[in-house]
């Protein structure tokens, strides 16, 4: 088979999307947004050995785990997922059969949102690299962004935090005494973007959202510098899963202060809002912590400050950093 | 300098497009189309020693072909460049200011469309990886497809066929006593997308046109498929520069035919539409070449038929094929 059977193969047989006019088989693909919507995009690249190892996920994972990366940068703008392009570079002993199935894991996610897989690429090399582009629709004026984050609000943040950082550890060796390990290796292979949970929130006229994929302590602190705000976050209320805290507290505090990629969220919103964002935990069946509050930046360079048993310290950004 | 400083330097000081809204520093980026226009999305991905040697081209000449062929399918489908998106990946050896100057490569073209870069990833990995996904914007119902081709159709093609490859060929050791081969280097390393033809036409009801990313057999087959006509080409009317002229029949016969990357359009157009185009030629300073002529197919599968001193023979589908 070749490069056009094989785009041919994995060429959807119909569009999801009304917004669809040309899925793949031209030199482009067009779409037409509804008049009164933005157009959100975001871009994510893995590469194999660097973030992620075939020996601890199928294709499927891989291919379901870049998807979910893109999608939950997509909830974090307050954005509809519409449409996907998939770069992928493969080594020649990458059969067809290993390609789809990364597609097929894709499809499982994309499926779920209706998105139509829009165009890409397939090429050989020497390393497996995943590459997609996400398109998404949102309101005008209401993308969710850094910089909107102001003093009073509430700090806040979705589900669980360190659990796919766990899920790694335990499929690379790590041994604990811990129950239910096949749950955090599955929030590592298939985590659930919260795509449903931002859009329930879609009417509030202003929110801040940035989604986890560096550790909280990073992404805290972006949303601090894009505000130019403190953000104050009291350690004891940040979500931990259950069968987590029989782990030594040092473990513990290192997966859920810096353990990427649980592509949860971490949202700022004002007081009176809060009951909205309850109302969206509870009708989307999505875990919510308020975690501390945004104040006005004490000195010139906002930082972000963990409050502990009494103690206030520093919260530097930590986490991922793939290039050196 | 970590992978933060980086993005930050690359990061345009401002942004070109009144669609714009927000760049690169968020989750995603966010742009707002123009309520009368379509949104036209493509994607490619080169890969080092599969589509771009380092002996034969610097890095500038790496980004600007890179972003000149998804320039190339903005054309072919008839719209407006406005951004792109960048993902990298870079073996470790890759300097910062190596990297640094890929982007600007990519910025001489995008600068001349006033396109912005509006996201991306550079990540460490093996083997350089370069992957781009662009934005265009056209008119509701003036998307140039492939399968507009229709029976009496005029065929033309934009400049002149298998320059890049020649220039290829001169870089990678053939001999060839041939006048200004940093001409045909030049096409190869910095091909100039036919953006502003492809725009003079915008009026036409239907256009049908193809980027020569694979040469002219491959590219005529794709619109004879699409189009389920046939296409009928003289081969003594293929456009070929006068220094080519000197090169041995055969060799020239296969750089016309099936050199890639020259990175003209191949179209159809109706006669009463054929003044227009040349009106597009002379406005645009672009060469345009008839070549042929589109028929309804004579048997169930279309094909592309070469006429060349009085013989027929079926063109094959050729070129290019990097997945085996």
């Amino acid at each position: 088979m070749d490069e056009f059977s094989f785009i041919h193969s994995i060429q959807p047989k119909y569009y999801r999307q009304s917004s669809t006019l040309k899925g793949i088989g031209d030199d482009g693909a067009v779409f037409r947004p509804p008049a009164d919507m933005d157009i959100v995009t975001a871009t994510d690249t893995m590469v194999q050995n660097i973030h992620f190892r075939l020996d601890t996920m199928e294709p499927e994972h891989i291919g379901y785990r870049a998807l979910a990366a893109n999608l939950s940068d997509l909830a974090a703008m307050g954005s509809i997922p519409i449409s996907y392009f998939v770069s992928i570079v493969a080594p020649e002993s990458w059969t067809h059969k290993k390609l789809k199935s990364i597609y097929k894991g894709m499809n499982q996610l994309a499926s779920e949102y209706s998105m139509d897989l829009l165009g890409g690429d397939t090429v050989s090399g020497d390393q497996l690299v995943l590459s997609i582009t996400v398109i998404g629709f949102v309101e005008r004026e209401r993308a969710r962004y850094r910089h909107h984050a102001k003093e009073g609000d509430i700090v806040f943040v979705t589900g669980t935090l360190g659990d796919s950082a766990l899920g790694y550890d335990l499929l690379t060796g790590d041994k604990y005494s811990i129950e239910d390990q096949d749950y955090f290796i599955q929030r590592h292979r298939m985590p659930q973007p919260r795509v449903s949970f931002s859009r329930q929130l879609k009417e509030l006229d202003r929110l801040c959202f940035n989604d986890i994929s560096d550790g909280i302590s990073s992404e805290a602190n972006e949303i601090a510098e894009a505000s130019q705000v403190d953000v104050h976050i009291d350690y004891e209320s940040l979500p931990v899963h259950p069968k987590m805290k029989t782990l030594p507290k040092k473990k513990q505090a290192k997966l859920v202060l810096s353990g990427g990629e649980d592509f949860e969220l971490i949202g700022t919103v004002s007081e009176k809002d809060w009951p909205a964002v309850l109302m969206a935990s509870k009708i989307t069946n999505t875990n919510v912590a308020k975690i501390g509050y945004v104040r006005n930046k004490e000195s010139k360079k906002p930082k972000v400050c963990l409050h502990e048993k009494g103690k206030i310290r520093v919260l530097k950004k930590e986490g991922y950093n793939h290039l050196r």
